[in-house]
């Protein structure tokens, strides 16, 4: 068999279950080579950023990685971003590049690039081999990294020459690096901080915001007092009634720190003390209040799903954890739409097992805690802070959960960083509801402005943070792209057709018109 | 002054008129200080991909650098492989990137990432200044590396401490580097083969595809035989009635190297001997043929213009060149549109002093020859290969020559990746007229993987190159980013489209239905 083959049947028997893809020449090989091999599902992107992210969706609703396919230096370049907002997510993924033939690479062909340094901005673990007989190792190896804790971006770039050529030797990937037990005095350390009696919370993130491992937080609080936080921008939190309640560390550095005033210690879990998203002039970077230790229960390396289990049973065996009760915020039955609306809407009509991909920044931010009593829910945050991620994220996460109803929150300026998503979950009959709330700005933007004392924005900073002139009219975009769009601009219409578009199978877009003349 | 007016005043005072932007955060002192700075005009762009290419669409016009403004190392990220375009085409850049503030740098924050490596991927220059009294030098630095020859990516990373802190100091900058001489050797070398009588070809780039260089260029080629190349993907050519005539190098290596068959040497002006695009199984990189002699007239770095046109003066001093006549191609009356008849209807409709950005890929390559004896006009080639330079380099050609009209060719795979840039286009009122031929597939990749060996498409593989399903509506698209559009599918249509969307002021979009049922 040739290198290609070898590739895509060592991803294969490893379990990698779906290709994302925007491939060009140097990768017929690869395409030719996944046709023929048994187990692999392709989903085609018209962008790459549409790939990486969706790649980092299925990663976080699967736990698995997904394989991408790019074009060069110049493809990989398309999907860097949203492969640093994976990276921030800690994910595990493995990118398959394409490069020139090994031969041709010394000479300066309109296509040649440094393919290696593009890779190595993302990529934890980064190979080029040059051999076909050594691909299908490589790609084990790669697979082996994208596993290891707490999941890693793998980027295999393989020259066409070692796709083509014959000698493919499949390979058997292990099983990755598995997270480090945490150490005892650290569990230790952290028992006497929760029995001390005094005010402590416990800052989340990883596999401590899921399943059993939020259960055993929530049952600490409820026999300690302690506080439970998640980063604001988690990878994955599970949330909605019945599960256990998580306050979202606030955005802005002041309002992070004054949720923590008071205390005693913070114990941070599978992510680091809180920091400021941007810095500000005169403002500190670290958002934990002075006379609060930090201690550091688990690592992002670390097993602190584990840690969070060994110490409930010390300090909480008996405790019943809160549940945050199935309430839903009130709803005005009609009037001009507002983002706040919108989302006590959503909350009201939100599906069991909704996942919800929340890149609806400021509009969404505000309304967040309305979804606090909804229906249980996963929600997926912009980990990296790359605008771009919110509608792949989309992709991927309904790839990976065909029986789940996903739900994107978009701003009018962020929407526009990889629109091409929607044709894919079209193509791929995806039960998508994409909200796209129409406030004509880069709203962030202007808050920004204001915030690092840009002074007012005259008319040419203005023209950099509005968006109209002319209006995107995302509608008329989304069914460009096949997927069927409803505009509205009162509450009534909102609810209807939300309500409507949950219940219709494949992609729907909701232009919430939230900027009224 | 603080250090981002500093920066402006910098860039201002050395002759930089445009700031192609897509800010976040840490660029809002720089936005502000592009308010308070006269002689700065800023161009909005939704996506970082349509603000690098503009402005090397800028630049590829006017030959002189824009700037672009782009946030960290993601938005750097998304701008990448229209840099990468860029650096290929040998043009000036000034790229801004903000950073965070240095002290904010050492934590892991959701945008932090290393963003010199991100720069350093497409970059000829690369500074990250860490003090507001040192950003205006930093700047003057910039400007120099961008113009020296024969074009530079010069990037500058803003941490953004240094743009909002006090004590700017603007700075003067100097010229660059000049294009180097060409050694008198080398042109006597020229010179001889030129006389020697044998079969001789010149390849040009760069300057010497424009203006009284090739002109010089065509009275060498009338006084000795010598033929004319272009590189396939030229940076910018100077075509058409009364323009000397070129031949562009085929895109397939089997027909290079049959086009230069029989040569007894082969003089490079400006570029490299030819290579493949791209390798292919038991196909050589190199394209001349056996038995030719090349001669590196002059490098990319050396004033291959001059080198013309004291070649010209010793070979040819009474020679007049030979000029394309005006001479239009037929086109049917009327009949199911196809891409060789909407490019013959272009070249009838061209008007004087047009510049075509061509990225129309399988659809504009094989009707190129009909323009050959249209009106007067400039051609923009995709120079680096990386799909999704076509429309930004038309908004950035359009900014930079107001007067003219800009026609961009586009495939409807290749107009998916920048699609943003049409609303920066109707934003700006740029007189463009895209033309998006519609195939419903990845034309290209369909002949690369027959090309590569790679077997017959099964149904995975199809799935890939296809495009149908759901059909991509360009009209829809266009309108929803605020561009009126028509779809024809028959010559008379497109004719008549064409014809009105010419005289039309501002962007219009055709979408060329190339595809019958």
């Amino acid at each position: 068999m040739n290198g290609a083959e070898s590739v895509i049947r060592t991803l294969a028997d490893a379990g990698v279950r779906v290709c994302f893809a925007n491939p060009g020449t140097s990768e017929m090989h690869l395409v030719d080579a996944i046709d023929r091999v048994d187990g692999m599902r392709v989903v085609l992107g018209l962008f790459e950023g549409v790939v990486t992210g969706a790649a980092d969706g299925y990663a976080r609703m699967t736990g698995e990685p997904a394989a991408t396919l790019l074009h060069l230096g110049p493809g990989l370049g398309n999907g860097l971003a949203n492969l640093h907002n994976a990276r921030k997510a800690q994910v595990p993924m493995v990118n398959l590049v394409g490069d020139h033939a090994t031969a041709h690479q010394r000479f300066e062909a309109p296509l040649t690039a440094d393919v290696q340094a593009f890779a190595a901005t993302v990529s934890h673990w980064v190979e080029e081999p040059v051999l076909s007989s050594e691909v299908g190792a490589a790609t084990a190896r790669a697979v082996e990294a994208a596993r290891s804790a707490p999941g890693r971006i793998a980027t295999l770039v393989l020259p066409a020459d070692t796709a083509w050529g014959d000698g493919g030797v499949p390979a058997v990937a292990g099983a990755g690096t598995p997270p480090a037990a945490v150490r005892g005095a650290v569990l230790d350390a952290a028992r006497a901080a929760l029995r001390r009696g005094g005010p402590v919370a416990l800052l989340l993130r990883g596999p401590a915001l899921r399943g059993e491992a939020l259960v055993a937080a929530g049952r600490i609080a409820a026999a300690t007092g302690a506080r439970l936080f998640c980063d604001t921008f988690a990878p994955r939190l599970e949330r909605g009634a019945g599960r256990v309640p998580v306050e979202r560390m606030p955005y802005r550095a002041a309002d992070a720190t004054a949720a923590l005033a008071g205390l005693q210690t913070l114990i941070v879990v599978g992510t680091q003390a809180p920091v400021a998203f941007f810095s500000y002039p005169g403002q500190p970077s670290e958002l934990t209040p002075e006379g609060t230790e930090v201690l550091v229960l688990a690592t992002e390396q670390e097993d602190g799903a584990a840690a969070l289990l060994e110490l409930a049973s010390a300090v909480a065996p008996d405790a019943v954890p809160r549940l945050s009760p199935a309430q839903l915020p009130t709803a005005p039955a009609d009037g001009p739409l507002t983002a706040d609306a919108a989302m006590r809407i959503l909350a009201r009509r939100l599906p069991e097992g909704a996942i919800v991909s929340d890149e609806g920044l400021t509009s969404a931010y505000s309304g967040y805690a309305h979804l606090a009593g909804a229906a249980p829910h996963d929600v997926l945050f912009l980990t990296g802070g790359a605008i771009g991620d919110g509608m792949p994220l989309a992709v991927g996460a309904a790839v990976a959960c065909p029986d789940r109803r996903v739900v994107t929150l978009e701003g009018d300026g962020s929407a526009m960083y990889t629109l091409q998503a929607l044709w894919t979950q079209a193509r791929e009959r995806l039960d998508v509801v994409t909200v796209v709330f129409v406030n004509r700005a880069y709203a962030v933007l202007e808050e920004e402005l204001a915030w690092v004392g840009g002074g007012t924005a005259g008319p040419k900073a203005r023209s950099t943070l509005e968006l109209g002139d002319p209006d995107i009219d995302y509608s008329s975009l989304a069914r460009g792209l096949g997927v069927s769009a409803v505009r509205a601009d009162t509450v009534a219409d909102f609810d209807r057709a939300l309500a409507e578009a949950l219940e219709t199978p494949g992609p729907v877009v909701l232009e919430a018109v939230v900027y009224h003349d």
